[in-house]
């Protein structure tokens, strides 16, 4: 699963250091990422990591956050509009998350759940950055559902339950190194998705 | 929800270092937690660290996370235990949660989580102490379930789903400073609980 965005062939040096901050905060975490360790990974001289984020870490942590969370929102809408119905579209995005998984040795899982948690009771700023991305793939996800058919209080209530799922899950098979939580996760979205849309009729 | 254990009024060094390092590791990671720090939270001498724990940070970490695995774990058995039936334990166990998530800040969630996303990429001995708590969860909860007449795969699959939705809804509720997530994840528990128990007549 590519969430690098397409920023072309040529990306400029900030983009470069965006990518690289988004790769090794999703693998190392916010604390556990130096900014030399940035700058190494994006090719990029030091320095300009402040000439680009004058606010530092800090600034290049919120800013990575908002965009990782954008790009994988789009992840999420691209897997849902190419399937024929909504049911589809749940089973193949966790299937897809499953492979993702297997495919980078159970490093690429959610692009902010772990900073999310180091940050939640330590970085205010940090924090409310984690919170409009989750906030937004809440409205997002329940605005699927809704067209759908569902209420909106259903489709909100079925979204919270499928993301947490899918965040819990990620947190199990990168401990376990095992595609089966993602699966099991996936396996019950379905099931409550498909159960909803039976109620409706 | 008080995950200390029960280790008697006066408690020992060692007891008061494994303590602090829990709760600190628990809200700052364990990237973001320093020994200093914990040596300041115990009350013991910096020196008394590496007396109890030779191995330093990364035997401190390996011995808290298997520690506070255990601890949960015992939360866990108490609430079913004491619970009529297993749809009651889990809707008192999710509830229970929410309580302590509002009670300290949204601080206090799952002992080891956030740990184990920081580590999961990065350090193997510490990736492994928290598979085992994970799989000794799982395990423990399945049990649970086949006591209640569930099927030991059905039970497996229920507890890995509701397992990953309480992970999950942390981590969406620690960052949106709200329980709705544990709230719904402890709803669609107690519903896939009930379902399976309906399915069993």
């Amino acid at each position: 699963m590519d969430i690098s965005g397409d920023r072309g062939t040529n990306k400029d040096t900030r983009g470069r250091i965006m990518d690289a901050s988004g790769g090794l905060f999703r693998r190392n975490g916010y604390t556990g990422t130096g900014l030399k360790q940035i700058a190494t990974a994006a090719g990029a001289p030091f320095g300009s990591i402040y000439h680009f984020f004058p606010g530092g870490k800090e600034q290049l942590g919120a800013e990575v956050i908002r965009w990782s969370g954008e790009m994988y929102l789009r992840l999420f809408e691209t897997a849902m509009d190419a399937a024929p119905d909504v049911v589809t579209g749940v089973h193949n995005f966790f299937a897809g998350a499953a492979e993702t998984l297997r495919e980078t040795d159970y490093a690429d899982a959610c692009p902010i759940a772990a900073v999310a948690l180091e940050v939640a009771s330590t970085n205010e700023p940090l924090r409310q950055a984690t919170a409009e991305v989750f906030t937004g793939w809440i409205a997002a996800g329940t605005e699927h559902l809704v067209t759908s058919g569902l209420s909106r209080e259903t489709g909100r209530t079925l979204m919270i339950s499928m993301l947490a799922g899918l965040e819990g899950a990620f947190v199990l098979s990168r401990a376990l190194r095992s595609t089966e939580p993602v699966e099991v996760a996936g396996a019950t979205a379905v099931a409550a998705v498909r159960e909803a849309l039976r109620e409706l009729r």
